[in-house]
């Protein structure tokens, strides 16, 4: 394993989205963007994705300096178009205006087209949180034949790994933020695994036969991702398709065979009681959930999203590691563009 | 087994309900709610409930003949409060509520308060998704020492089983129909096992000392009900306390000790596309996922919803099986009440 400080991976990724057309401010946005993942244990969804976002930038899939626009409003809903900008840089804009429509409204709807890959949804719906709202996002990923996840009780490739993310505002605690995928695993941690050699445990994926496997090799050779709790990570699956790709008309905007689509809902605490009021008693609560003994086999009661703080906590301190393989990518996709990375990451 | 047609339990339940002070078409809604549960396949939402209700009308905690009022509201949000009427009733109005708003501005939050046990999620999102509404609905049930869900990690009673539902308008496949508890097993589905002398799953619940045990008794002698898919429905679980019960105050009226509440949003599909498209695009992205082959051990993928609608079908056709021991619980509550059962029931 490499160790990075942040600040040496966040010129790095600027770097390299720049040298590929990305207006300075937006390349700067997605290394705080992607290396946040990383700071917050999330690697799967950090600058592990660098190589991927510049091969579809170079086949025009993503266009970096494009501007979300909406094209489609009510005083409390629209459609953003990402017109194929950055994922996140179309979330954030979506996320800017549900905000801002249920701070008129007190609630707002957000449908995302033209959109490519988000990377972590709690970035977004945790902007709704600091804004005072209950913050939803629902992801709908990848049709077939990139989709992986199977539904429940079939074996094709259906769905993406369509995650959810619930971020609720707090007072010492800051946010509850529920973020997973509706998958047993998310698709980056089975790469994770795969370039470990590591095997997953039962349950996570089938392989080409529908057969149970703990191999994530089997996914990768014509096999499938199962949704968590059988019947409802499937449901919950299966509706992010619908609310979050077809309601806002994801299927409408097919120039690159992507239905990738998203639904944002902000919802504004003040409406139903004052915000410092929620605010402690949602601390309150979390203490009471806090101080549940722990089970055998375990140390504590976690609040969601407090593992994620505590990484970023040791990560700001003694830095992200990161696989060499992992760094080799980004490293020979910078040279490939020219650049001398090891002077930007001041390693040279 | 006793079997019956629902014409049958419908008078009872209507019958019971109206000698402890319900008005007529309360209890006939009532009655309507629960069978529709047993058609659909939910025993545990059913007429088993009905003892307990007549005892929680007994004792003060729920008011029959109460009527649901909204006592705060915008334009787009609302707090009702049931003012300890059945839970359904409560519910069922904070639908009416969501819808009127929603289609006058497209989307709305209502939260419930002074709230007693809603029964099944499915049929007040159902309205929602019928009034071309993506329909959201999240209880928090129960807080300790009712409660019965360990958060993940922990072996203490924090959550009731709250359960989430989502309904999404189709055309030819009506609905789709997400209905589920944030626990692996509803707790109504622990009581059938526990009645039946069945033993239940591993992950299912802790014993008192947090052991696995597949005995539900471990349960109900001090153990506890576990989230499904770990932290993922335990995420769920306490998002559900935060929003569904702090958000609309469920926590500030606590006469009865009961911190149940709910929150309901609709989303008006015409905001987003015409409810018509809307409709077609899903039907077909419904056909395309019911066409992937079964794996080994199913005979075919599943809309959620469709195993209701087709238990309703069924038991439409051939009665609604209840096990002697619930039966006589009802015969014992209508005896108690001074009612002839057999005569209402056209058994005599």
């Amino acid at each position: 394993m490499l160790r990075f400080q942040a600040a040496q991976l966040k010129p790095v990724v600027s770097a390299i989205f720049q040298s590929v057309g990305t207006p300075e401010a937006t390349a700067d946005y997605l290394a705080d963007s992607l290396v946040e993942s990383n700071l917050m244990g999330h690697d799967s969804h950090g600058v592990i994705r660098v190589p991927f976002y510049v091969r579809q930038i170079q086949s025009g899939v993503l266009v970096p300096g494009a501007r979300p626009e909406i094209f489609k409003e009510t005083a409390t809903t629209a459609v953003v178009s990402g017109k194929w900008a950055f994922g996140q840089v179309t979330a954030r804009y979506g996320a800017e205006v549900a905000i801002a429509k249920a701070q008129a409204h007190n609630i707002a709807a957000v449908g995302l087209v033209q959109l490519n890959h988000v990377g972590r949804l709690g970035e977004f719906t945790t902007m709704m949180a600091k804004a005072g709202m209950v913050g939803i996002m629902i992801t709908a990923g990848w049709r077939p034949p990139i989709a992986g996840v199977t539904p429940y009780g079939g074996m094709g490739r259906a769905f993406g790994t369509n995650p959810y993310s619930i971020a609720v505002p707090a007072g010492k605690h800051e946010v509850v933020l529920l973020d997973f995928a509706t998958t047993v695993l998310a698709e980056g941690k089975l790469q994770v695994a795969r370039a470990k050699g590591a095997p997953v445990p039962l349950g996570v994926v089938l392989d080409k036969n529908g057969q149970p496997s703990t191999d994530p090799n089997a996914f990768y050779d014509g096999g499938f991702m199962l949704p968590f709790a059988n019947h409802k990570g499937y449901a919950l699956s299966l509706v992010a398709d619908l609310v979050a790709g077809l309601l806002p008309g994801a299927d409408t905007f097919m120039e690159h065979d992507n239905q990738t689509g998203t639904l944002l809902i902000a919802l504004n605490v003040d409406a139903f009681r004052p915000l410092t009021d929620f605010a402690a008693v949602v601390d309150r609560r979390l203490d009471e959930v806090k101080a549940v003994p722990p089970a055998p086999g375990f140390q504590e009661v976690l609040i969601p999203g407090e593992p994620e703080a505590r990484a970023k906590a040791q990560r700001q301190r003694d830095g992200i590691e990161l696989p060499e393989a992992t760094w080799d990518k980004i490293v020979k996709t910078a040279e490939g563009l020219g650049l001398n990375i090891a002077a930007i990451a001041g390693l040279a």
